[in-house]
């Protein structure tokens, strides 16, 4: 968490961009390129085409943004549906991203008990085959599902001492239906205080030299009111924030998630920055790289104003 | 829902096999075979010789019991931490148990906002690329995680009724603390209670033929009490069981958890049943397949007199 602070200050920056891609969001030279149905026929082809396009998209993306944007977050789901051969692209856009100095969030909101999130640790942790270590992940930061309780969160928090790395904890999401089960009234109180409780709890184990945990928290940027009273709750847990941009949340409703000494919050837009190229009417989609890294600019100017 | 029950019937047997390899479960003369440092080098070569080592593991298990029982259930954890080529072992495993007739539950515990979740989904309702559906995963059913309420669930409600295929929801799991949050008291009951209220509302939905909703959950076999409840409040959802064996439950604390008409239920054992040749005096750890068939026998007559 320490080397995140770090980096968001360099680059007074505290804006994480979501490498997010779709079939939608990408340019149609590239899935003319890549998805060219005289060239791929079986289903390992197709979905190798999808890895590649991915990837190549992904990269320009880095490239385009890795020295004024401090981290990105790849969201696994995007590259899971294509089976291991998407796997391997979201592989390849962490590694890459890592080389081009960026700070890796890999959403992957994994939980589960006790032995198998030990597995699952292995995303930050690596793994062990005959005494030796291995980094399949390349991953500095997951997210991480609290419904089962601590033993699904230890193994990832064992990890991020011994790696030095750091986790955000679903406390609040940003969707509409998060308070289907995290708004239900605990002790007068809704559940998602309760998380935020235990995750202030279980980050105490772990702090950094910053002031902040490296156990963090995932507050959707969608609940203002929600990240201000948590921001109070949680002094030393920094925020991963998701629901800026496409999903609706501007620079003035972030002021409350920000601690007092302007720090502790960083900012994700996905479509918003990848999928820009569609609302600049300077930019062709050949220039979706350029298009990325203006929209980069104008979150982080809209960001500037909030903290 | 309704081909598990018939399939259950069919072998008489509420029995799901967890397919959840680690190094240490393997035995030696398959780790001597695939693992020779002579021959590997690469994180790559690492990383593919526990795959292929892995699916030859389980595909011997599934040649031994796929006559026996009904379903099997690979925890993508296990394969997930060898990175890309792990996760194709995994999927390679689910259409070898496919192809031999058994239903497949991937254990993947996936949850996450509406836009995600339809990615997630695509476990089991395919995958569209250039107006052609891809499956590139294999599985009948998949867990899913409901912490973010019926906008991340409802994507996979919907592949359920698009390919007929199913979902378990985590309800109240097997771990010790399961309670941290599943227990805490929401109007006076264990959130868990509220959880099931929202699997079976969401459940109604998508009845299948049998008196069981498509949409079923995870009930952990080691809260034998919370399991009697959890039937009465939840007649038509049908109880993905974990916990069986090495976590600590038996068949006799089992049987609250089925329904009235003996079915409603099937149970989960993974190290019990692929770990049996350790324990077993009759079988060398070559016999590891054999072992494996034998303890599931067993559990089988151990469940008989549960139902």
């Amino acid at each position: 968490m320490d080397k995140l602070i770090e980096k968001i200050e360099l680059m007074q920056n505290p804006t994480v961009v979501g490498l997010d891609p779709t079939l939608e969001l990408i340019p149609t030279f590239l899935k003319d390129q890549y998805l060219n149905e005289d060239l791929i026929e079986t289903d390992y082809e197709y979905s190798s085409a999808v890895a590649r396009m991915f990837f190549d998209f992904n990269a320009q993306i880095i490239d385009s943004i890795h020295d004024i944007v401090p981290a990105v977050k790849p969201q696994i789901a995007m590259y899971e549906q294509f089976g291991f051969n998407g796997i391997a692209a979201y592989i390849n856009t962490c590694h890459y991203a890592q080389l081009k100095g960026m700070i890796v969030i890999g959403d992957i909101k994994r939980g589960d008990i006790a032995s198998t999130a030990t597995a699952y640790a292995s995303h930050i942790k690596g793994t062990m085959i005959n005494k030796k270590e291995f980094d399949f992940w390349k991953e500095d930061f997951v997210t991480v599902n609290p419904y089962l309780g601590i033993d699904g969160v230890q193994p990832f928090i064992d990890a991020c001492e011994k790696k030095d790395k750091g986790i955000f904890i679903l406390t609040k999401t940003s969707n509409p239906s998060s308070a289907d089960l995290q708004d239900l009234l605990v002790d007068g109180e809704p559940l998602y205080y309760k998380t935020a409780y235990l995750v202030s709890k279980w980050g105490e184990r772990a702090m950094g030299q910053r002031g902040y945990s490296k156990v963090g928290a995932v507050v959707g940027a969608t609940y203002p009111e929600q990240g201000i009273e948590l921001r109070k709750r949680m002094p030393h847990t920094f925020f991963l924030v998701p629901g800026y941009g496409a999903q609706g949340a501007t620079g003035k409703d972030l002021k409350g998630f920000f601690g007092q000494d302007g720090g502790g919050c960083i900012v994700n837009s996905s479509r918003g920055i990848i999928g820009a190229y569609k609302n600049d009417k300077e930019c062709t989609e050949k220039d979706f790289a350029v298009a990325a890294r203006k929209a980069a600019l104008n979150m982080k100017k809209d960001l500037a104003e909030s903290f």
